[in-house]
């Protein structure tokens, strides 16, 4: 159904031309990184205010039009699509660093920022915001979907980094969950239910984030391994030996592959590891020492460190990269990206099961990820408009979510749910999605927040 | 209203003696560790099994009868009082270390477990539970109330430490929350949100919880601070100086006063912080030569350090009797106890406001906390039936509480809403309150979880 036109010229009243109706406007905001396709939005609006997005909301509740938060549309299960139509809200005019207090380690900001624009703003600070997808997402949309990366291993994921929200609900409410405070007992924890909503509960229109010291020193390095258990059980004994990582990543030898060809690297075809450690210079010493002697038990060589703060960046440009990497290894093709995270101790058979069943399958489906959470990613790649490719892909992605729920791990680490898992949440949740939807229900009774994602069908 | 004769029956039959309407049984069910008052429930119930909570609670839906958790009871706000009457639940009986996974760092438990008993457990696991609220508290309580304690600032609050749930909402669904993976983003947390629920959407029968090492080595130590200000501008130094504090805690000279009679130390009578450690023999030297710098710099002196395990553990039993402790400063006395959490910019302040509050009251009210979250506590000791003394109380508790939502913090860092904070949560989340009345008519139609408590009165 499209936006009745009493509703849209309502719109354009309130917004002027920060409403657009464009066929561009439109298919901008109606595109997705991943396999998931859906018609565009009807119409995109670029609030600028809190009041702004409750009028909106208010409006569209009124009418029953679907409202759709966009922050920079990079997330993988099609969660920012218009699938039933609707307005794309789109928060990047809302993109101000509202205040740091450095004595608190706290700052508040608009949902539109980007974790680069803000770790910028923050440079002379000697704080900065950990939490990195790899996409220069927006703050807004990784609170959204409960974003973490390569970071979380040492610094948590956004359920640990966001201390409190503004959410306008689904009425135009506006309310304010948590406190600056560094924990509370106050009630039902709804800034933790409000991160993960993916746009489903309430619009979140600022963020009070905890930020952290930047390390006095910073020391990154990869490192090949004979086999990918090798690897894998290095990672898992690190982990288990309490040496704190900042980041510990895997990659496997199809990934290694496509870095070589997309960045001009030529690492060994290989599984690898890519570490990091933060701390006092002895600290960092002491670990990286430690991690050493592990990773030699486990087969670990030729380990390549970097000098400088540019040989590390462009070490994280490179693993930041890896998706349109993957992607380059079958040129046009698109992927379905896998997402499960186990417990440590599942984490070698996961990844070999994973590994086998790809090989069995004969898909090409590089792997890599977070490992140090226990959570990694293949990116089965398959070509836009082959049917049968894209079944083959869903069952495996099934099987390894399946596998996963076997030893008590999720379907989704940290990329979440929106159209993609939707039809694996009842598998992992049974019940317990239901509960879900009835919060949906009570908070959005006419299902105009992000509807067609993460809970049941409405009855 | 009582409970109907034909379900009391029904109770009987599938509980047998573990079923109770004497008196004595009631009236255990029935009391408050602060100055709370309601009549007893009118019977107590003791489940085995989840099956059992399950029936017990569909039968209570049908009907309309009130359940009410009861964990080990110390909570301070009445959460556990039969306020209009019902079924008190005793977990006591689900007190078993379901499973131990210690290459994951996790264990499963059942609700009635205490925190010394799972501690007691897993001495020869090198691992421990570190969520410390000083009371020998139930798991499942410290989850329903999100307790936290003397370490939460280096190991966190019951938010950081439970994984996963296994919970028993109204209708007697039996839901599973998380999982076993370091981290998720399939879906709304709804283990974030029965955290601290207190026992107002479901009963909680199984936690899965993090585990953390035992500590190669643990310093501990007291020292006494010229002035209040002093000692708590030393703590935010300390923390923001990020040296990693195991505990730290502020203790005024009334309640070193309290500990000298309660506990026969001698102790100057001035403010004091106990502090503790945790690591390697190495680190645990530099962060104590670190922090000794910095109390010196606000005046500290006499460090008295624990050196045994037996001097360490009467220094912190010491600690955790504060409550007795301070109630024998005035014989008969109860109290009403206060919990703001503020940001630690603002805790110097907070502190040096409520001690002068209290002084121009005339009131007896020492103060104590775990000062490196930004929380405190003072215990208003009043005479039990004396109106007015209680009345100046709760106005002294309500303006700490309004000065601590004016500079961002929270009405109550760690013991909850229960009946006696509920009066406040208006002040603190405005319309969030009534979204959280919003998700507990939607998980509970007929209110029969712990009605009277945390949410607004239902219309
Ligand atoms: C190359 C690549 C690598 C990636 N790596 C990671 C990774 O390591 N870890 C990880 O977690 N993710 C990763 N992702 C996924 C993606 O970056 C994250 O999901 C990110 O959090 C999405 O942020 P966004 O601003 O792009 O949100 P969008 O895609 O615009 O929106 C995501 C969801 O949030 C909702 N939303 C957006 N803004 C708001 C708001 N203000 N209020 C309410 N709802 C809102 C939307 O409606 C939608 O449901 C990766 C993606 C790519 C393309
Ligand atoms: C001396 C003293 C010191 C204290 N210090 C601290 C402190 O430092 N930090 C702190 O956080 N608290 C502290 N407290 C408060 C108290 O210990 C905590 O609130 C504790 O978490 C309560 O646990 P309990 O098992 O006694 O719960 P109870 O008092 O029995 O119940 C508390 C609430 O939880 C609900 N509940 C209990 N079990 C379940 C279940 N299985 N499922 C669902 N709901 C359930 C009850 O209905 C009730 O609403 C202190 C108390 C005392 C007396």
């Amino acid at each position: 159904m499209p936006i009745p036109a009493p509703v849209l010229s309502e719109l354009q009243t309130l917004l002027g031309e920060r409403l657009s109706s464009t066929q561009a406007d439109r298919d901008h905001h109606g595109g997705s990184e991943s396999y998931h396709r859906a018609p565009p939005p009807d119409a995109v609006a670029w609030p600028e205010t809190t009041q702004e997005v409750s009028a909106i909301l208010q409006l569209c509740n009124r009418h029953g039009v679907p409202v759709i938060g966009w922050g920079t549309g990079t997330s993988l299960e099609g969660h920012a699509l218009a699938v039933v139509g609707g307005l794309s809200l789109d928060m990047a005019r809302m993109n101000k660093v509202t205040e740091v207090r450095s004595e608190d380690m706290q700052a508040s900001v608009q949902p539109g920022l980007t974790r680069e624009e803000l770790n910028t703003e923050l440079r002379t600070t000697g704080l900065f915001f950990p939490v990195d997808p790899g996409a220069n997402a927006s703050l807004g949309g990784m609170a959204a979907t409960r974003a973490s990366g390569t970071t979380a291993v040492r610094y948590g994921t956004m359920r640990d980094n966001v201390l409190a929200l503004e959410v306008v609900l689904a009425d135009g409410r506006i309310i304010r969950t948590g406190s600056r405070a560094a924990k509370s007992s106050a009630g039902y924890d709804l800034t933790a239910l409000m991160v993960g909503s993916e746009g489903t509960l309430g619009i979140i229109t600022e963020l009070t984030l905890r930020l952290h010291g930047q390390p006095e020193k910073i020391a990154a390095a990869v490192c090949a391994f004979p086999t990918l258990e090798g690897a894998v059980e290095c990672v898992t004994a690190t982990i288990q030996s309490g040496i704190p990582m900042a980041r510990i990543e895997f990659i496997d030898e199809v990934s290694v592959r496509a870095f070589n060809g997309y960045a001009g690297r030529n690492f060994p075809e290989q599984p690898h590891l890519m570490i990091e450690f933060h701390g006092s210079e002895d600290a960092v010493a002491a670990d990286a020492e430690r991690f050493g002697e592990l990773a030699n038990d486990f087969g670990g060589q030729g380990f390549e460190w970097a000098a400088t703060p540019e040989d590390r960046n462009a070490l994280w440009k490179m693993r930041h990269q890896a998706f349109p990497a993957q992607l380059s290894v079958r040129p046009g093709s698109t992927a379905v990206v896998t997402d499960i995270c186990v417990p440590m101790s599942e984490l070698a058979g996961a990844v070999a099961a994973a590994h086998e069943d790809i090989a069995a399958d004969g898909m090409v489906g590089p792997i890599l990820g977070h490992v140090g959470d226990g959570n990694f990613h293949s990116a089965l790649l398959v070509e836009p408009g082959n049917e049968d490719e894209l079944k083959r892909a869903k069952a495996l992605a099934r099987r390894m979510a399946e596998r996963a729920l076997a030893v008590g791990g999720t379907i989704s680490g940290e990329h979440g749910v929106g159209i993609g898992k939707r039809a694996l949440m009842a598998d992992e949740h049974g019940e317990g999605w239901q509960v879900m939807g009835a919060i949906k229900a009570a908070l959005d009774p006419n299902n105009i927040l992000n509807p067609g994602k993460l809970v049941p069908e409405r009855n």
